[in-house]
């Protein structure tokens, strides 16, 4: 049974009305009668209704999170950071998981709306801009630039680009192969592909390298391993490995494993991310600082919904972790 | 700017009450004051107060989920099909990850309950069995059973001890380990260890065993490294290792890679869970049926919050996944 003001009120003796001035502090209310109110509250393991509440405040204190796949580590490891920093400052956290719908995207936006979170931070994106600017709420997107006038906090993905390269080229490979996800989705971490073209550039003719890519719809891992295996299938000399994402890395090196290739000695392999899976592989990486990538999405998504200014770009610095692999 | 009802009144130009009359189709409505309302609304991009409709209904539409680690890749992925199957039924899912205190999981459950969230996951606990009883809410727990009066879903994990355990002795290891979380915690999951005693007490007078737990605290990484450093340290003949979830088994092989002991040749290794990363490394496992877990948890809320009865024990089945490292 859930205990209402109703039975408050008839415990002490008083109307509804009277409990409801308590619970909003309303008026005239004398020391005695708080005291009253309160303790039959304790007893009878009150607990006020967050929904009404939020209807006079007019803030749930919720957030919405919107990300392609929660089950992939690196969102699954910064959502962690997000939610403990929402609850440090009072915020309970929406999840959502768009999968790369469109349509549960916008769902998933109507949803939210209509649930009256105070804002939304964004993983990801398939709508388009204007979908977004009539969104009317506070917005922080992650590792994505949706539009001039919506904030992002993503990490520097073109000094990862080059850190990872010149790593490889040091480490004398003359044939690197760069594995991404779809290079057509506009985010943030196509900078990585850029940088290592521009990298990779400047080298003599006997160099080589390849690009390939994964399908659009993202975070398959039984797709990942098809793509890498087909990379070492047609170029078995390949002595070097740039892949995007840990996920991606862990996938080179079952190929490798697979194969017989020894690593790092005929085959360099680096990932990015610095997710916690990477690790248990010895895998070398770039690390995302994705505990600050979370908290700082909470806090400016707090500052706007109370009415602060906050930075549009917002770009952290990567390092190498450099490992077993390479 | 928000669009409300009074918006929506002053456009059609009739009264608030109309407006109200309309959303909850209530008394005598004609057709054409109906469309009208209806175009407006569509004109001015109206979303319906879910927050003010919920205290209508009595009923949030919210699930909440309340995981002891979101980033732990085995609940990032159940995390995945709760929350699909939840959207799929038109509910929404407000995310909460206890990070083993039980001060935040008490705190959360009365936040959730203060959301008036219609029910309750549990893939955490830390409360007493009291505290439990009292949240009067419908309630699904993961892998955990609290009491004989909440219904739990969870796998076969004496099954799945059994047949990691066969499959080492199978193999003519002579000398196991057994890897697991820490078993004064009482999940379900020490079934495996009561299995894997149970299997290796019929072996002859050479045949040894060890058994170690992590901290109470969980999935540190780090500390998982240095349990699995310390074992091979103290056991350097090990030739069977029995992880009680893939994520110990990626530090089993990573130790075994370090000290240049061959798996599987040397050392056998099985892991448990049957999540992707495991897969990337080839890992031998037991394969929990992760997405039919998440289904049913929902389900079963589900079917409570609708007042309907549901079995107190679900136990779905595991298989081994025989793969490279046994």
């Amino acid at each position: 049974m859930v205990v209402t003001i109703k039975d408050i009120a008839e415990k002490v003796g008083v109307s509804v009305t009277t409990i409801s001035r308590v619970l909003n502090n309303r008026g005239y209310l004398s020391d005695s009668l708080k005291k009253k109110v309160s303790e039959a509250m304790e007893e009878m393991n009150y607990q006020p209704n967050e929904v009404a509440r939020s209807l006079l405040r007019k803030k749930s204190h919720i957030i919405g999170l919107i990300l392609p796949d929660i089950s992939h580590p690196f969102f699954g490891e910064v959502t962690k950071h997000i939610e403990a920093f929402a609850y440090d400052q009072g915020y309970k956290l929406m999840l959502c998981n768009s999968l790369h719908h469109k349509k549960k995207e916008k769902e998933y936006i109507d949803l939210l709306r209509a649930s009256r979170v105070d804002g939304i931070i964004m993983g990801s994106h398939t709508m388009s801009v204007k979908d977004y600017m009539s969104i009317n709420l506070p917005l922080v997107t992650l590792d994505r630039q949706i539009s001039k006038s919506i904030p992002f906090i993503a990490s520097d993905n073109y000094q990862g680009g080059v850190l990872a390269t010149q790593l490889l080229l040091r480490k004398k490979c003359r044939k690197i192969a760069y594995l991404s996800g779809n290079l057509r989705l506009s985010l943030l971490a196509k900078q990585r592909h850029d940088a290592f073209l521009e990298q990779v550039s400047g080298q003599d003719a006997q160099f080589q390298f390849i690009v390939k890519q994964t399908d659009l719809n993202g975070f398959k891992y039984k797709e990942y391993e098809k793509l890498v295996s087909g990379l070492f299938q047609e170029h078995p000399d390949l002595d070097g490995v740039f892949a995007s994402s840990d996920m991606l890395a862990l996938q080179v090196l079952k190929q490798c494993r697979r194969l017989g290739k020894a690593v790092p000695d005929q085959v360099k392999v680096i990932g990015y991310d610095g997710i916690s899976v990477g690790d248990a592989e010895d895998l070398t990486t770039i690390v995302q600082p994705i505990k600050m990538m979370g908290e700082l999405a909470v806090r400016y998504l707090l500052l706007q919904i109370a009415g602060e200014q906050v930075p549009l770009e917002t770009i952290l610095p990567v390092r190498l972790s450099e490992k077993a692999t390479t």
